[in-house]
């Protein structure tokens, strides 16, 4: 696997736009377009969240029942999220006016939306931006970016990747684009998440490998416990690499998986650690637990509490929060036979063992805390399985941009 | 019911003292002792941290395996959480210490402790604490407040109460200290909760009312999400009043289990508007959900999220919050068919409906959302259960309580 230079219009056949569209600021990108020259297969993953956005029905109905997707339609500022029959009814004309100038069925446009709850969208300025998405996609490198940063709200810094592999000697590309950063405690996958490919795979190993991947990804950030209602993940593969087509049960198939999942990993951490208002990635890795769905229990356990994050943010070496976050977690284990670590990008320091705290340097603590990615290792010696979780420090900024986001 | 002047020592029988023993820090009251003149048949609650501190540990054992107990000694500073079993030898050695001097059996004296985790109590400065209180122990009102000041730690208010009810013709009198006011979302009781009363009360009986009780005032409040690793709540029963002995299944049953509900639900809300950093008391209320515990659910998910709390801080009548924290709870609802509306001491704003946001004033919200005590009303028109919680708005001073916290 190689990771290359460019975003989600590097795999063959793939263009990508972003524009001005006025949904809801001036003077910013706001909407997206990816479009594939071939029919897609797709994959996807959508909220949890009893609530769904109105794109979020609309896409999972065309992951699920439809044959191919071709297309998809992005905009920021407005989430068309507790808006009713009305929130839906744009989706489907913002579909309708893409697919009548891509000459593609309504039903192979899927939409994406993220912003503020409860707000209708301007449909006709949604509209006029269809029309302009259309005229300005592209394969060029700076297209796939300017899609990219369209889809940014409260994000800091644009999340695109790509990488290379081989499949039976034959050359296939993902791309990918992802926008966080705050209401983000995915339970299916994050806010918004796209994937293209170039490879030739089967539907049902799509669809299959989606689902098991984004359990250890995107189902294992948080920023603040908050699942969205517009949570979407979606993998689109155009077959245009002309690879023997990918089916489950082959290697060509664990080679691929491999390349997806440090694709979702990647981006995965890339929002926790922009996070709204995050100076700092947290990463909570749990070793030699129980069960497997323990493991993930502890390690999300400990990136989601408050307090921990705001020790990080405070570069103070509490780990009686971290301790405490691990008791509370629902999981079952004995505090007197376990380890807790802080790992710097150059040492590893015990902090806690036998139930009490060992004699470690204040001082090497907080540096270690210091560091941009702050790492915390929990041994809990009970068995072999393990998992990571990521998040980020609570700061001032969390709260000022949450104070203030709506208005 | 009436309410009193008066806190844990107002019952009949009663002594507190609250004192200076530089368990952690100068010049501030941190050891408090409650006395009762006769044994008292004890009911309590506890964290259900899988980490429990060791006066967690010392208290159930009593609770549950002691005919009675006489005193309670709290310190506060150290939590005496994650000490190990050195942690352990120091709530023996300081019941130990009050047994002697007081002159009652090591097994009647409860300890409690809340502050740091991890450091070890300096147990010379402890034991010299509890000289001073033996002697300093008293009826009067000022004893009380002492007591009741020296449990606080980042706490801003002073959280003390007394009723007076009458059983059977004889007066009966309940007194109440608590403290928060960080690592609050308890999981059978808050931090550090105590209950003195001069009824006679059958053990079972008290045992059954307060384990029922805490979970609809106690466990509805959150200030972080982090259940702690120290929560207690005691209730103390001396039978001083001598009124016939209260059993269940009888009118004077309820009658002291509403004033011991009441006592509990005010100082639950005192603790959830006086979380770290607060502004704002908000509430929560789901009516006609389906069952008892999805209206539990979907109150706690409100008042437990993190961006609802900013808006609140923000006074941003960002109501998609809300929606979007009640449909992450877990309980599952018709986003259409349900009601939202803000509360304001004098007015009442239907908010939402039909699955849309309604027409409503943004002035008029955020002037509710400006009052000290903040109420949303949840109706989900699908049965008759309700149920209420209680939490405060997320504010730059509680990030600045928590990166500040230990050092």
């Amino acid at each position: 696997m190689k990771i290359i230079d460019g975003g989600i219009n590097a795999p063959i056949g793939f263009e990508a736009a972003g524009i001005e569209a006025e949904v809801k600021y001036k003077n910013r990108k706001d909407m997206a377009i990816i479009y594939s020259k071939e029919p897609c297969t797709v994959a996807g993953a959508f909220t949890s969240n009893v609530v769904k956005a109105a794109p979020v029905l609309w896409d999972k109905d065309i992951v699920e029942n439809e044959p191919f997707a071709q297309a998809v339609i992005v905009n920021t500022g407005i989430a068309n999220a507790g808006t009713g029959k009305e929130g839906m009814s744009y989706c489907e004309e913002t579909a309708k006016k893409a697919a009548e100038l891509l000459n593609i069925p309504v039903k192979a446009v899927l939409v994406g939306s993220t912003g503020v709850i409860g707000a209708q969208l301007p449909i006709d300025r949604i509209k006029a931006g269809v029309e302009k998405l259309v005229v300005a996609k592209a394969e060029d490198r700076e297209s796939g970016t300017n899609a990219s940063k369209a889809i940014m709200t409260t994000d800091t810094v644009n999340k695109e990747l790509a990488v290379e592999i081989e499949i039976d000697g034959v050359k296939v590309t993902l791309g990918a684009m992802s926008k966080g950063s705050g209401m983000i405690h995915p339970n299916m996958c994050t806010m918004l998440g796209y994937v293209t490919t170039d490879a030739d795979i089967d539907k049902a190993a799509l669809t299959k490998m989606v689902k098991e991947d984004v359990v250890d990804t995107y189902n294992m950030i948080s920023v603040d416990g908050d699942t969205s209602t517009n949570d979407t993940l979606l993998v689109m593969a155009n077959g245009m690499a002309q690879n023997k087509k990918i089916v489950e049960g082959t290697k060509e198939y664990e080679i691929f998986k491999e390349a997806l999942h440090f694709i979702n990993e990647t981006q995965a951490k890339r929002l926790a650690g922009d996070g709204e208002g995050a100076n700092a990635l947290i990463e909570c890795k749990v070793i030699n637990a129980d069960t497997k769905e323990n493991a993930r229990i502890l390690a999300k356990s400990v990136i989601c509490s408050s307090l921990t994050k705001a020790a990080v943010f405070g570069k103070d070496a509490n780990w009686g929060r971290i301790l405490c976050a691990l008791g509370y977690s629902g999981a079952k284990f004995d505090p007197e036979n376990m380890e807790l670590y802080y790992q710097g990008s150059s040492n590893s320091m015990l902090i806690f063992k036998n139930g009490m705290g060992t004699d470690y340097s204040e001082e090497e603590a907080s540096k270690i805390l210091g560091e941009s990615e702050v790492r915390f290792l929990v041994d809990m010696k009970m068995g072999d399985a393990t998992a990571t979780a990521w998040g980020c420090d609570l700061t001032y900024d969390y709260v000022k941009i949450n104070a203030d986001y709506r208005s």
